[in-house]
């Protein structure tokens, strides 16, 4: 199968059991329920999803444990952007080429589909029983981690404080390790461990792998918003300079970032090695990554 | 004991293992850890946590896992008050006799506050080692349904929508089961799982007592919001009128709220009958609940 068959067939998986694994839209309460399939369904590039099948696949993981994943991790990243784009964070009203939620509904409503998204992610990945218990309990608790204020909602906490700032690339990075960062590699991890406990060799090429994408994501973004227009984007383009957020494009320059973004790129096939052709998904992850063009 | 000294022993237990359930104030991100800290600690009545430490001491629970479960439910019920007391919702300025996080810090703050307290919360659940991951698993699938839009967050949607509205008393009790009921009972069968295995006649009993409770707590805090004044109740008395919530108050009238509460709490107190005296607490509880004035 070519990767952009695998990538269609995978991302048309995934919004199906994100239908499925959401409440119904005609559950009460109707409204929120409606604006939680709002939110999640119907967009997006799912690279998240694709990155915890693509990790699963290399270990022959079970299939129901792995679109649990996927969906719970997906929930995670969409509420964070439902609450990201209220007003009194970036107060964006265009995502993924659609109103944002709290215009579509009203802000009251874009912070309890947050709110629901969250728990109904951690329901996910409760509510699977396919594997040993044990290995369960250590996908929430990564999930859990990645999640929270030492991971997305640390590194969103230090983004709004460095508004303004001139940030270091050192802490420019630390920043995107946790805000971006954090998910990405729960991704990878959540989808190795739907297939098998993992060795600390296995952890330490995952974790090189994860972060290499993690970093070459928020640079290629970084150059995205510097150079794309919203219409390609489906979201604001130039809000990171308008609004003076440090960027990897604001403290390198626009092509020491794309030399960096494609450094990072073979960093990531270096670090999948030791586990050869079968990682083909997750290096084509890679390069889909950073070859992106929105 | 008594009642007072043990619930006084018992919140100042809850107390410390919340302050060592968070994340330490020096670490990053400071200013979200700080806020965190100051939601969630040094006020509050700690129903919840009551209603865990008393269920499991019915059933002998393991303390460690009790005092995970206690906390985890805490976190979840502060950061609902934290997104709640928001501008875009209820917009209030005092909590539990102090200013409100977004009125200490910013909204933005706030918003991240509740978002990362709730992944604290299921990280709590999903570290402990005590029990059998089966049980542990039923803990955090329960704690994620009770919080979610089938239960909390559902319960607040239906809320923001019934503004206005002439609600019947069984619409307003729909409404407070998810808002606040869903939450207590998790409190109650948390605590008995942090025990054993739950039989159905068990079930049947601490759901009779959960559900009375519930409904009591929130009839008891219509009558309250009636009647008390803003110091004595911690934040903003008479909110509700103000609003034009439908009440208990508003609807069945002052004195009948109060004898449907105090027939609530006969009904709790009878549903705890099979379990003879070592049910002690939560009957207590439940005489707490409707005879506080605060």
């Amino acid at each position: 199968m070519t990767f952009g068959d695998w990538m269609q067939s995978t991302q048309s998986g995934v919004e199906s059991r994100l239908d499925q694994f959401l409440p119904a839209a005609d559950a009460v309460p109707h409204k929120l329920h409606a604006a939680m399939r709002y939110a999640l369904l119907g967009g997006g590039k799912r690279v998240r999803p694709l990155l915890v099948m693509a990790a699963g696949e290399l270990f022959d993981a079970d299939q129901d444990t792995l679109a649990r994943a996927a969906c719970a991790l997906e929930m995670i990243h969409v509420y964070s952007l439902v609450h990201d784009d209220m007003p009194c964070m970036d107060d964006d009203a265009l995502r993924r080429g659609k109103p944002t939620v709290h215009i579509a509904y009203d802000e009251a409503t874009a912070l309890l589909v947050g709110d629901a998204l969250q728990s109904q992610a951690f329901m996910l990945l409760a509510d699977g029983a396919a594997i040993p218990p044990a290995r369960q309990m250590a996908m929430i608790k990564l999930l859990a981690h990645a999640s929270g204020s030492a991971g997305m909602c640390g590194g969103q906490a230090i983004d709004l404080d460095s508004v303004g700032l001139a940030l270091s690339l050192p802490q420019l990075e630390q920043m995107h390790q946790l805000k971006t960062g954090a998910l990405l590699r729960a991704a990878v991890i959540l989808g190795a461990l739907a297939g098998k406990e993992l060795t600390p060799d296995d952890m330490t090429a995952l974790n090189a792998y994860a972060r290499a994408v993690g970093l070459a994501f928020q640079v290629v973004d970084d150059v995205l918003d510097a150079t794309a227009d919203s219409a390609t984007l489906g979201k604001t383009a130039g809000k990171d300079a308008a609004a003076n957020k440090p960027t990897y494009v604001s403290i390198l320059g626009l092509e020491p970032s794309k030399a960096l973004a494609e450094q990072l790129r073979c960093d990531a096939h270096a670090a999948l090695a030791p586990f050869g052709d079968k990682a083909r998904r997750l290096r084509e992850l890679a390069d889909l990554v950073v070859q992106r063009k929105a």
